[in-house]
């Protein structure tokens, strides 16, 4: 029903959906080679922090594939560590690649015999790291049917389905769920600008999948709220402050605010791994800015002077108190976070 | 200082800015034929309420100015009459424009004289049209200024300036008057999706005025806000109802809900013509829906899937009690509007 943004091909390559050519065109595209899976992550072919982490996993024994096949042991775990450290610094914020990189060089380590053995369990580990990723998905998707209903009308933000993970998605994995339960659910999509996520990524995939949908510019969700056609609002997180304060894509916090003003509930969707104990609240998550182009000329077009300043933060910060609850693989929790991480 | 979109050119032609190509290109058209004004205003090449009865008016003098010359007073009304309900008719729901062409009707009518005199009255009465736009803008101006204080910062929305009235702009006007005051404001400029009239002519406009502005994203207002970084939100006004609830630029009713969630004073800025007493309440307010096409490939580029239908209101309602005041040519003032209009 959903799409799969990352594969093996017949030959054991890594298979990825090229995501930067959507919606026009779904390219796919096969990766044998180190450069090849290095570039499709900078370049953002594949992305979402949980399908970056599955794509260099199983880019890591694709790659190396013929050359374990007849390395001697001491070669074999050589070439895991050199290709596994080269793929963790492709984008060197993302903490689920250097997570699923350090899985696999210790796979490599703890796996018996020369390199046919150690390929063997790489390729095993890469699909557990997906296997687990679908089921953490899944597991999310259940403990939100609690907020589902027939016909329930779900307004969301950015891409956080299928194309960002391993599975289903995370607040779009509830919605398949729902619509996999005959549920009829109708997403509002926001466009999501800068960089129109929501409009390229998840109406696409929401079209694929036949689940109904409905692009809007991201300032038209307050007259869907106004006019009582959302139900409940459900959002991804980047990261989860101890006190419950969310960091999400720039979009996020407004929505929450609105909710709040017009009664709808606002739940942020995540794996529980999202909650970062080590930060007490969102004031101590510093902001990522993004480069002015991508406000003033999206695609090469002029839509602001070039001489004009732009303010492009990536992220914006919704206060806990705005937060209804967080959908996590555990259930739907609340703030405090210390004795349940 | 500010722009000045519509004029005379030394021939007593209608010369126009053709705000379709900004920012990128500043390029000025001569129109001499009533094919080419009404052209003009069709395509948004002029646009904004006042501007466009301003080269309406304007443009009816330039155009009948050979054909008036040798004519007798009986074809010389002819022509005027039927100019003016053709240019009367370029854009349907345009109030401005209607009134525009009812006026230098009437003009011509109780002009005494062959052709020559009617022409000079009728240039006359155009004149008279934007000298007193000018006016409308400086008096909103001038009252607006209670609102300002040094290095005040200014979030807005769409476009409210020089190019769409016949002086400094309604809400921009009132940044345009505390810049000339030494007030030194900063203007946080909403792109302003779908059609981005803040990033493209607002940010143009400030840059070319050389007052300091930022653009961003319409969702990234709330994180300004939230930062404290937003002393007072001015936004024009499509249509005020009776009790004070504002129709404007989709975008506008959500900027208000998060000015009052932050403590941010919120103002409507509008000649007093704009309250409509007519209507009792937003509720009475039908929005336009504009094609999906503006949401779901701008400039011709897929940002979103042809097949996944969009959600896109030309307007929001802002309810009277998110609005701090009404700032009008007669000063700021607060509903019910009985007695005012």
């Amino acid at each position: 029903m959903h799409v799969e943004p990352v594969g093996w091909s017949a030959s054991g390559a890594l298979r990825v959906l090229d995501q930067t050519r959507l919606p026009s065109e779904e390219r796919w595209l096969e990766l044998d080679t180190l450069e090849g899976v290095l570039e499709a992550i900078r370049a953002l072919r594949v992305r979402g922090a949980p399908a970056i982490g599955i794509a260099a996993a199983m880019g890591l024994s694709a790659v190396l594939r013929s050359r374990l096949a007849a390395a001697p042991r001491d070669e074999a775990l050589a070439l895991v560590r050199e290709t596994a450290d080269a793929l963790a610094g492709a984008r060197p914020t993302a903490v689920n690649l250097r997570w699923a990189m350090e899985r696999m060089r210790r796979c490599a380590e703890g796996a018996r015999g020369d390199g046919p053995a150690l390929l063997a369990a790489l390729r095993a580990e890469a699909q557990a790291v997906w296997d687990e990723d679908r089921a953490m998905c899944r597991a999310i998707a259940e403990h939100g049917q609690a907020l589902m209903r027939p016909g329930i009308r779900v307004l969301t933000h950015c891409n956080t389905g299928a194309l960002a993970t391993g599975g289903i998605g995370t607040a779009l994995g509830i919605v398949y769920r729902a619509a996999e339960r005959g549920l009829a659910p109708h997403v509002w999509v926001d466009e999501t600008r800068p960089l129109w996520q929501g409009a390229r990524l998840t109406a696409w995939e929401l079209l694929r999948a036949g689940i109904a949908h409905s692009v809007l510019p991201d300032s038209a969700a307050a007259t869907l709220m106004a006019e009582g056609k959302v139900d409940v609002v459900l959002v991804g997180a980047d990261r989860i402050a101890r006190n419950g304060d969310v960091a999400n894509k720039v979009g996020t916090f407004p929505l929450a605010v609105l909710a709040r003003h017009h009664g709808v509930p606002f739940y942020s969707v995540a794996p529980s791994t999202t909650l970062d104990l080590a930060t007490p609240s969102g004031a101590a998550i510093r902001i990522e800015h993004r480069p002015a182009a991508e406000v003033s000329s999206p695609f090469g077009v002029a839509v602001a002077p070039a001489e004009s300043p732009v303010f492009n933060p990536a992220f914006d910060v919704t206060p806990a108190v705005l937060v209804t609850g967080y959908v996590t693989e555990r259930g739907i929790v609340h703030p405090p976070f210390e004795e349940q991480a």
